[in-house]
């Protein structure tokens, strides 16, 4: 299955800052047919680093989607029987507007003239999509990390347009230490002298501070089990240590192939504006009641977490799961046995796959 | 207790890779006083960015030790029943020779002209520093982190040479996660411009990068449920979110503040050797078998590790432990409750203090 990614431009979008931005273009795929009722279309939402090509092969690059092992014919999100689409965040750089997009006003990219944007925002900017695509009420949005994110915010300020959500290794707001990784991130970034304040555009970006940024994140991603799985103490390409500062071990290797790979794919300042966006995002808007921002939903939810995610650990989706049974909304909720860490949520898609098939089934069946 | 750090110098050291280093300075403080027997010495086996300094208040800086709350009169290593010991380590740069020392054949810093140095090589020259103090038996050795790892390299290659040994919040050998967070302190090191192949000095150091290094560090210390008591997602300076790049949670304060405090006094290159020494770190020498390693030992054991430590996890410690008991060795252990992570042997001491109390006295008793 040979997808493109399509393009829609919006005059302009509110944002929860207070101010707008015009115009707007969203990178967006679909995969699977809109039936005539217009009831059997799931919006996919991406995690951080992801984009609008979440499934099938790329027409512009031959490669399959970050979720094709979960979406197409047959599969948990079942082409044959929904309409799926996936589109790439707001401030993002792979097709949405973002920081490296032109700034009308100046004719130069925006860099850090681009205004700081929440998850809201990235969610209403959806709205218009869905609704660009004629689309009234979304049989389900589902998406993983920062996607569980969207989906939330989508179950919380838009419960009309929501059938079902599907919140994966995710949770209603960053802890500490979850805005701490973020943070080193972005400060590697802006240490790096060819940052520049942001311009960089047209010259040097800044590398090697996004790099590093990227290796500790994927250091997140996996468990200390399926590191030691992956990698053990094995040795790269020397017989014994070479007692220097070359490369030693095949962890080294990987973490160094990882960040330079995201280099080429990835704008760093998307990378300052996407983590402070998770990091802003708190579902009980600052009152601290997640049961006040659940209250009004209607959607029905399938939460799912993985045992040896420590980065979204399952005691956040645990939360939101008590918090919607207290309020005796409809939810169910899965922690999956994995020792793939945050990454199962791609990765380890069996079990959930079936949890997955299940959910959406009997929605469909009774709800939509 | 005022304190002052004391210097020996010897003629040359040997070291694993081949080469050896001359001369070899050593900065050291002492606690107590040494019995006619001489059979009350401790050696205090400091952690990665530790120093001499362990305990009483410094007659240079005015500042306790960093373990003071546990060496003391009357404290857990009691000085007035013991006589105390604590050096900084080889490559370090707090006053024993590293790579910021004066290389005597070219009259300039070593920089990364410093041989690699092993956990191996640093309690070598421990092992002269206690000779030189007329000490032929130390009726312990102790340290937690990098200090334990040197607890376990004395028991197991100098056993005619400790009666007991103290390893905490350590390991036999690192897993792959410990050397990717040290590997990407590494990276944010050399990946700064200021780094410039290790020749900085005279001139700017690495900084940046440094810093960077250090707030990983910082994170991997804590627990994920210590910093959520101690900051919570807290705003700073502001009364809502401001939407934009400056400091917005305490915890990106505490770690912006944490690493430019640690470059006033670390030096980035002994940053690199130091962790490079603990990933080479390998009690079983390569040859994956720990009760091989681990048959040699006389020494009694008293092995400590702490449940929210996820840096250097219980399971470590427990390996270690289980083989002790295999080989009928003497040993106890205690897996402490504490929600300070792996910082909890620096900060959570009233348990630990008890155990090391009670396990010294005996040993003193009966062993000494």
């Amino acid at each position: 299955m040979t997808v493109e990614t399509r393009f829609a431009q919006f005059e302009s979008l509110s944002l929860e800052n207070g101010t707008s931005l015009s115009p707007v273009c969203v990178a967006y795929q679909t995969y699977g047919v809109l039936n005539a009722a217009r009831s059997n279309a799931i919006l996919i939402l991406h995690a951080f680093s992801g984009d609008a090509h979440a499934a099938g092969i790329s027409a512009e690059t031959g490669k399959p989607g970050w979720w094709d092992n979960t979406i197409g014919p047959g599969k948990a999100f079942d082409t044959e029987k929904y309409f799926v689409i996936c589109s790439n965040v707001l401030g993002g750089c792979l097709g949405t507007t973002g920081p490296s997009s032109r700034n009308p006003e100046t004719g130069c990219p925006y860099a850090m003239g681009f205004p700081v944007v929440t998850i809201g925002d990235m969610v209403r900017l959806q709205t218009k999509l869905v609704e660009h695509l004629g689309i009234e009420r979304l049989l389900a949005v589902a998406g993983g990390s920062m996607g569980g994110m969207q989906a939330l915010e989508w179950a919380v300020h838009y419960p009309e347009r929501v059938v079902a959500a599907i919140p994966i290794a995710t949770t209603a707001r960053h802890s500490p230490q979850q805005i701490a990784f973020n943070e080193v991130g972005r400060q590697a970034i802006m240490a790096d002298p060819d940052w520049n304040d942001g311009n960089y555009y047209g010259g040097r970006p800044p590398g090697r501070g996004l790099a590093i940024a990227r290796m500790v994140g994927h250091i997140t991603y996996m468990s200390d089990e399926s590191m030691r799985e992956k990698f053990g103490r094995r040795l790269r390409e020397k017989e014994k240590f070479g007692f220097d500062f070359s490369v030693d071990f095949e962890v080294e290797s990987y973490l160094r192939y990882r960040g330079s790979q995201f280099v080429n794919r990835f704008d760093a300042n998307s990378y300052l504006y996407i983590t402070k966006a998770e990091d802003y995002f708190d579902l009980t808007n600052g009152t601290g009641s997640l049961a006040g921002a659940l209250g009004k939903v209607t959607a029905r939810f399938l939460v799912i977490s993985f045992s040896s995610d420590w980065l979204y650990p399952s005691y956040q989706s645990q939360e939101i799961v008590r918090v919607l049974r207290r309020g005796n909304h409809d939810v169910a909720y899965c922690d999956l046995q994995s020792n793939y860490g945050h990454d199962a949520f791609l990765v380890d898609v069996a079990e959930q796959s079936e949890v997955i098939r299940g959910f959406l089934a009997s929605t469909y069946r009774e709800r939509a």
